[in-house]
């Protein structure tokens, strides 16, 4: 508890002078004023995270947080856990749709077991995967709380320790997840931070549920929100009684940045059910949050209200895995170059008037 | 006049095979079915477009068309024609917006000189720049057509020839463009291809103008089109009578890349005023286009709307120079990498019936 207490103390609000003064600068680049838009936004927003103008968005690191899912027994997704281990030797072989799209980010991906439902041991053994496991599998939260509070609160601080040990190497975090049924604890999520009992507005399809289901799932995830009464106003109990090891991992990996002023790209649904978390807990760590895309999961939307957040990219994706972060990240170097190689009007010699 | 003849006779619609090919291949990857969303659908334009569902984006080549417009000379933008000189000089040292998103997207870039009013020997003499120059700058299209029949051909052919002297050493295009006074002709031609005389809905701020002087620069583009009535029919009439050099260069660079099969990336409000062109003459061409993103110009959306495309970024970008084409090249490196290195379920021994 420790940890996660002096983590949430610690986080400090981004730098609104830095982003002034970058605000400032970008006005004498040599372009009509504010042209470049949001991206122009982004780098203002990354000044402010990192305490300087001339940032860099180098050294990208995606932490790809796996766990399974008590819920899954409720017959809310078509998936059996199994496949979370499967996709995990994807991501280990590196075929995997995260694996394709880090590698065109230049990020690297660090995959951490927060509580797959199967021994991993080989993959940790060999250092492909990061050993964060809680528990194999969360608890079926239809019928009692995912976890305990202590397995809450050890989540989240297995998140920031991964933070911690992977932030001196680290210019820019991104998330990604891997979790069967993983849709249903972030449905749960949103639900009880927008103060609703009924998720029904925040279910969606996930990995391909049959339409003729998604009434059922609902009503599954309803039961668990009216059985365990989450309190929106403590991210700990909530996390604890309707959330995931993983997407408690991804709160922590977000609050761990925040505390170290490293901007995170958030991935889609799931991971902005985990920044939600981490909004809960420290609504300041909000200020090191980037929301990469917008996903095609019909609460991402609310999710995105919640956090204050405009998506950066809008494709209709629904992977998860980090793959929508992955992909928001060349806009991160775009915003760093920006802000380090573009000529002013004075060093160019362009009619500043004329081209504001 | 032969070579225009030519490349229209020689365009050839995207291979629709090749696409639904690659639809089936996506099917086999390992993700829960269209899971990346557009990011896929752009991945079987491009396997299309390309003839394979193994291409390539890597080789990336920006064309950058500069010119100036007569039509300054009727107030409507704040700016004079010598700024376009001066961002000409900026492309070539390296520091203009272009140069840098360029070098984020590992892209090279062209700077063609289609009509500026300057003597850019120089620079051409230099290598820096691509001597294609048809006149000066254009004339007031307020009181006279822009340019001559003549002129519009040489425009078009020029660029085509571009496209044909880059594309061996080039796997994906893009267009931009540099003319102070060049969304006017832009919105003229949006206009004419509409069907309307009233450009109103079309005409923006460009480059700063005060908005207080939006009615004015409307009625200045009305009174060209009413003067000149161009033929929207006619797509050379139509950059003839109402169009700029760049303009007529970046439709034919669309028009040259669609002959051969290569895919270009449109970028802006500008850019899609060409690419409208081409579609004016080439219904065809359209299928070598990628929109790659929503400019803040109003009139960007009817552009859009007439090509039949749907931008893939939309940031609030209204720059040109070919940077929302820069930022997008990225996504084409995502779809290649995608069909070239991506696990199916069959190689990743993932079940099948599980991820679907």
């Amino acid at each position: 508890m420790k940890l996660l207490e002096e983590t949430l103390a610690g986080i400090e609000p981004a730098d609104s002078a830095c982003r002034e003064e970058a605000r400032r600068y970008i006005d004498t680049l040599t372009m009509p004023r504010r042209a470049l838009g949001r991206l122009l936004d982004l780098a203002e927003e990354l000044a402010a995270m990192n305490r300087t103008l001339k940032f860099s968005a180098a050294r990208k690191e995606i932490v790809l947080m796996a766990g399974d899912h008590g819920i899954v027994a409720q017959k809310v997704c078509p998936q059996p856990s199994s496949v979370t281990t499967q996709m995990v030797y994807n991501f280990v072989r590196g075929g995997a749709g995260i694996n394709v799209l880090s590698r065109v980010a230049r990020a690297h991906v660090s995959i951490v077991d927060m509580g797959v439902a199967s021994d991993l041991s080989g993959l940790v053994q060999a250092g492909a995967v990061i050993d964060c496991k809680i528990a194999p599998g969360t608890a079926d939260f239809s019928r009692g709380p995912a976890m305990s509070r202590e397995q809450a609160v050890a989540a989240l601080e297995a998140g920031i320790r991964v933070a911690q040990q992977l932030a001196p190497k680290v210019d820019v975090f991104a998330t990604g997840e891997m979790g069967i049924g993983n849709t249903s604890p972030s449905s749960a999520i949103v639900a009880v931070l927008s103060g609703l009992t009924d998720p029904a507005p925040f279910v969606g399809r996930g990995a391909g549920l049959d339409p003729s289901k998604l009434a059922h799932k609902a009503a599954v995830i309803r039961r668990g929100i009216e059985l365990n009464r989450p309190d929106p106003a403590d991210g700990v109990d909530v996390l604890a009684k309707v959330g995931g090891f993983e997407i408690g991992g991804i709160a922590g990996l977000v609050l761990g940045a925040a505390r170290l002023h490293k901007p995170v790209v958030v991935d889609g649904f799931i991971s902005s059910a985990g920044a939600l978390i981490a909004a809960a807990l420290s609504p300041a760590s909000r200020d090191y949050m980037i929301l990469g895309h917008g996903s095609a999961e019909p609460g991402h939307v609310a999710m995105a209200k919640l956090l204050g957040k405009q998506p950066l990219l809008d494709l209709g994706m629904r992977l998860g895995e980090g793959t929508g972060a992955a992909l928001a990240l060349n806009l991160l170097d775009a915003a760093s170059a920006i802000m380090n190689e573009m000529a002013t009007f004075e060093s160019a010699r362009v009619t500043e008037e004329g081209l504001k």
